[in-house]
């Protein structure tokens, strides 16, 4: 049998079509975009507009120009958070909840050092952020919100149109990091009132090295990079022309058949979670489970440590990841390896266990007999950790 | 005929063994390289690690850790002064040269927004920097010196050795960007004493999307992304893997072909010099002549626009720049279109005509039939235009 690979959430297979619209851009299309006096230059021109009109497709933008060209998730968020504080003249608070991606909190850490504060909202034990709790928490001096669509290591969606609604209303810059959602679930940024908002392509079936901000066209932002004029001088140097008309080619697939993926997803997710809690009291899905990525299964076990379930996972041809792609899955050396996920910790799974959570995430690509074969697996190795666990009493499996 | 490709600088036509060996990473090899549970994330991870060690062999750089990939060598350059400065606890000033490319003299720029100075120094007529004036510049709280080893736009070459040197004996960072250079010239850090150096894979046969920053291992730098721990933290975010394979392959190819094709290239570029030059007094080569990059040519003619040079050149099929291919290129809706290159400036060119020179990028694949076939549309071309200008005199024209 074919490895299972669960690990969508750190990068997906890309799609067959966007690989063969990306190849000319490999081999014969390599001009220059900003080079208008010759047809090489021209049609890279033409390809980098055409990928912006379908990324702003995607994701409701009116206007194309809405759309800038980054190279990944980080990028984005650091160009949303510190590029809209730098153009805030007096503001200087921001909100952000307690399970953001590294790539929010850790800009939101940086600006502390240049007179910036912070509210952190908590989130309940299902991982979700109460809106009047972001209300509450505006100030007379804040000037962004920044909270995910969802959360790649627990599944969790947020009520994302409420809480823009109400950055609106108290006239509050709003950001969404919507790597975890963007290619399975509708985004709308101007239902959401995004005042910017960040889509990775390596998440739903592009190629690594592009993703995109939107930025809505009222807000300001101060340039991360200084350089040349690209991407109206808000990102400039050579544009990864490739990776982009790949982007552009995975929003344009993601628009027209992102309906029909998503139903199955969900029945295999559903599926999946079903058949992992049934025999366990011990085994604890993390994250809500009705507003939940449609691709997306996370859990912890009692008694077990997640690297040791990884590796028989691994070993049984199933590929899953322990908590956040940019985390946990860091190489034994780091001592991050062993820190706690803040994510986990602030739904309330305890400390110890907190660097052991499981992710499964489903692609497209999954079959039904995919699923069957990590139920099947599942028992065996649980049951074999347990047993090695002193602490474990065997009476607990319901079979 | 097909047409001749001359703006290279602008990006180069993928060498087909480095698409050959990005392609699996396009399409079966997707694991993110800090999964290291399974086989496919510990691919990635290797082929990362390996792509350092090429980049490193290619730069001279003892160890492949200090080697961090970037997206392209704005953001590398970005990186190394913003960073070597923001690192910097009371050393303010930073020097640079007046021909700097955008993407060192922009951020330059924005520093001084946040208290630092800096000091341009002069470049003779060939644009050539003396690394006295150098040493004359560097002050008491001088804390980097920034120099491009070759210019884009006019081809010069600058003893960087020498400016290494002082830089060394002063104890002053010294940045080289590396762009133009990279592929084409030896390059050693070591013997450079560079403290940091940025290479782009576009610029000598790799794909779009990935570019590196040597730091050498003394160096402190304060990320401009925060996030994750990849990139040992000095540029976090998701790996473009195949961008970053394809970078590695093209520093290969570099190091075991580099002599062979430079030769070729030196050869075409001196006769494409000669001929354009020989029938007319008023067709001025811009930067030093000796210490040239192989590949580059650069002129102005008196009398006639840049712009109309370009698009002559390309009704005959051949494809060229004007100026750098950051500014002048810009389409021409974009006011900077209109503004002269401060390189050309530098260099004594009358402004006027700044907005109007001529870059002919050579690449590796371009054969002697091509150089003749531009030999033979260039006087068609500047005679007719000559023609059409009422300050012309036609007994200029030697012939």
């Amino acid at each position: 049998m074919n490895p299972i690979y669960l690990d969508n959430i750190a990068g997906t297979k890309p799609d067959t079509r966007v690989v063969e619209a990306v190849m000319p851009y490999l081999t014969d299309k390599y001009g220059n975009p900003a080079a208008h006096f010759y047809p090489l230059g021209r049609e890279s021109y033409s390809a980098l507009n055409q990928a912006r009109k379908q990324v702003a497709d995607l994701i409701g933008a009116e206007k194309a120009e809405s759309i800038i060209f980054t190279s990944n998730g980080t990028e984005s968020n650091n160009i949303a958070i510190k590029g809209i504080m730098a153009a805030s003249s007096y503001k200087k608070h921001i909100i952000i909840s307690e399970i953001e991606h590294y790539s929010i909190q850790n800009p939101v850490l940086k600006l502390t050092n240049y007179g910036y504060t912070f509210t952190k909202l908590p989130v309940d034990k299902n991982g979700r952020i109460s809106p009047e709790s972001v209300a509450n928490a505006i100030k007379e001096d804040t000037a962004l919100v920044a909270v995910a669509h969802a959360n790649s290591e627990i599944g969790v969606i947020q009520d994302i149109e409420a809480i823009g609604k109400l950055c609106k209303e108290k006239g509050v810059h709003f950001h969404v990091d919507a790597v975890a959602s963007c290619g399975f679930i509708d985004i709308d940024v101007k239902k959401m009132n995004a005042s910017t908002l960040t889509i990775a392509a390596q998440n739903f079936y592009g190629i690594r090295g592009a993703a995109a901000l939107y930025v809505a066209p009222e807000v300001k932002l101060v340039p991360l990079f200084d350089g040349g004029f690209q991407e109206k001088g808000i990102r400039c140097g050579s544009e990864n022309i490739p990776a982009i008309v790949g982007l552009g080619k995975a929003c344009e697939i993601a628009k027209n058949e992102m309906a029909e993926y998503t139903v199955k997803l969900t029945k295999l997710r559903n599926k999946l979670i079903d058949g992992l809690t049934k025999h366990y009291d011990f085994l604890h899905i993390t994250g809500d489970r009705e507003n939940r990525l449609p691709y997306h299964v996370s859990f912890w076990v009692e008694y077990i440590e997640g690297e040791s379930l990884l590796m028989w996972y691994a070993q049984k041809g199933v590929y899953c990841a322990s908590g956040s792609a940019c985390s946990s899955n860091i190489l034994a050396e780091d001592e991050e390896d062993l820190q706690a996920s803040h994510v986990l910790t602030a739904v309330g799974v305890p400390t110890d266990i907190c660097a052991g959570s499981i992710t499964m995430s489903l692609s497209k690509y999954i079959e039904e007999e995919d699923i069957d074969h990590v139920l099947k697996v599942s028992p065996e190795i649980i049951d074999k950790l347990c047993a090695m666990s002193p602490a474990f009493d065997s009476s607990k499996i319901k079979k």
